[in-house]
């Protein structure tokens, strides 16, 4: 929540005729079809400016009218909705191992997908931009989008850390790139208005838009994965930071001075309650245990989801342990931001679900003040699909409302 | 930094108009005689908003005409100054062993000052609305306030968890407050306008208007005393959280399982690095330290203090230790957040001054992830005086310009 000192300095009706945009469509594409004093009711804005921006979307070919609905007693109101045809989406999700692009119409919704692998050592950035230039061509060319749909834009995610003003792929460990102009190289292959930005932003505005942070102003959206991060949503708006570098939870003490993390620090919360550290649980816990000759990590997580549901004792200690130490992480994001909802997303949480979430609400109500634990609800991610995908269209869709 | 998204719902041209009077005063308070065309140019308000804003704070009596500069060819530029007999602001700092009230004139200079101590057992809320009530009634019987300026408003601290909006004292764990409707209980007694909020959420707004954090999007204000906290500043704006209790760093763990907090959970960062946690290190690494046996804590403080600027070797050792847990817990906030600047401020951080700054920007380099610890600026309070009187009359102007 913030005072009325929170406007940021670059504020101008042009920003506020954006928001306003924003919050119409956000609305229409939650609600389906939904008539304008409902759409005034629900966003706080006046009859009067609904009326400006539903006038606006229509003309952008992003609403259309969708029929009446009968007013007790008054005149039938006209409803609208989304427009499917109204303009095309893409967003694709670059991870180390793969490339998993989505074409989306105006209300999200996926038709159609493609995921690349990449040869061994194709990790250069020349590869990296042939192969998402290759998924976009071929989602085009498979025609998943709307007859006549416009491709109003292509977003990007990279991991690691990205300068998303400038377009640059600031560092990405795994590939060892630095300072990549990314969007420079993509320009020259891709025929579309370009979003780059990381994983993490995109996830937190997936659950913004169309997930559990919807509506709230203040969300956390814990990232639970081979890497871990903390997707912060305050004031009803992504929280960037001063270099596009906030969430970095993954890397905040838990134990200082305990185990040697990835980034070559100790005790980061990632090192215990990421993939890889849970299974360093397992194996310190029971180095016999089936589940962990199960094969690669995501078979490992696998098989101790699968053990948690069949209440394997094993199984059950790990996640014991890993829920403990969770909490206590996750206790540290409510007693700093006081958020109204904490969201578990990503795969690591999608593997293990209800289990997880009941263990982990149990431990953040050991580790976290009274107050704050009481106002915070923690919850999977009801976002389905790819999120990351989902965040990075949604990044197009906002620049194309800008 | 926040997207067009960041618009909060309740977002209205009042808002924006009290938005645009706080940036335009802010400025002409921190500028001293400024020009309308600085002001634009500071701002990034259009000159003719200036014009208006300008206009409405004359009127408000917050601004008066301050002469002229020259304009290189042009005709001479009309200054504007604050008006510190536009109005008069009380900040009341609330303290478990004292009551600090201060006058303010409009520009936030301190005219007179106060501090009452309870006699023992007098912590009832009837007895501390009283002790509130004396210092407001004698600092106005000084006539501290410049003749025939109003009182605009009286902001009023109080530890533990507020209820701002309701004006209600939440929970202050040494009084054992609970819901106790304070804001009620003073009206009773003071005839003007009052604010109330706590201590952590005073010295964030003072860094905001006059301290570190002007002029900044994403700050932390580190606050270390007997307790310890992080105000945040995100967006430029005070973040409160779901409940108004954002900022509890001094509960967030820094050793899974380590030190008895008072709060009743184990490894909290407070149990480290406040002041009962710096003399619990100083007795467990030299139990025979002269240091320890300075006197109360403010005197071992001190004691440490003086030690370290004399190379006492013991002491050195503490602050030592002390800014490696520091540090380790600040590059959790840098890690998480990615703000600006990071801000060292209360009574602990001043005893020390520069050689906790050195000794803490260190470890913080150890500690953080290289590109946000590259970009956050770490700084002791620039801030004089009292910040939470300071911060406390600062809501109390707040109020005014709304
Ligand atoms: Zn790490
Ligand atoms: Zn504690």
């Amino acid at each position: 929540m913030s005072g009325a000192e929170g406007v940021p300095a670059q504020r101008s009706s042009r920003h506020i005729r954006t928001a306003n945009r924003y919050r119409v469509l956000r609305r229409v594409l939650a609600a389906g079809p939904v008539s304008r004093p409902e759409l005034a009711a629900a966003t706080g804005l006046s009859q009067a400016t609904v009326a400006t921006v539903t006038g606006e979307l229509h003309r952008l070919g992003m609403v259309r009218a969708a029929g009446f609905e009968d007013s007790a007693g008054g005149r039938p109101r006209a409803l609208l909705a989304a427009d499917p045809a109204g303009g095309t989406l893409i967003g694709v999700d670059v991870a180390e191992t793969y490339v998993h692009a989505e074409v989306f119409d105006l209300t999200l919704r996926v038709r159609a997908s493609t995921r690349l692998a990449p040869a061994p050592g194709e990790d250069g950035p020349a590869r990296v931009v042939e192969r998402i230039a290759r998924a976009v061509g071929r989602l085009l060319a498979d025609d998943g989008a709307p007859a006549g749909a416009p491709v109003l834009g292509v977003g990007v995610t990279m991991p690691g850390m990205v300068d998303r003003e400038g377009g640059v792929s600031v560092f990405a460990a795994n590939w060892d790139w630095r300072e990549v102009p990314l969007l420079d190289l993509l320009t020259r292959r891709i025929p579309y208005r370009l979003y780059l930005d990381n994983p993490l932003r995109a996830t937190t505005v997936a659950e913004l838009w169309f997930g559990a942070a919807r509506g709230r102003q203040d969300a956390v959206v814990v990232n639970l994965g081979t890497g871990v991060g903390a997707g912060l949503a305050l004031g009803g708006a992504v929280h960037r930071g001063a270099s596009n570098g906030a969430g970095e939870w993954g890397h905040t003490t838990l134990v200082h001075g305990g185990r040697v993390c990835r980034c070559g620090r100790r005790g980061c919360v990632e090192s215990y309650v990421g993939a890889p550290g849970i299974i360093r649980t397992l194996t310190e816990l029971a180095p016999d245990a089936a589940a962990a000759r199960a094969g690669d990590q995501t078979a490992v997580i696998a098989a101790l989801a699968a053990g948690c549901r069949a209440a394997d004792p094993v199984a059950l200690r790990v996640l014991e342990v890993w829920a403990d130490q969770l909490g206590a992480a996750v206790a540290d994001l409510v007693n700093l931001l006081d958020p109204e909802v904490v969201v578990l997303s990503s795969w690591v949480a999608r593997e293990f679900g209800a289990a997880l979430l009941t263990a982990v609400r149990e431990a953040v109500d050991r580790y976290a003040l009274g107050r704050p634990a009481a106002r915070a609800e923690i919850v999977l991610s009801p976002v389905e699909g790819n999120p990351v995908s989902l965040g990075a269209a949604t990044f197009a869709l906002e620049g194309a409302l800008a």
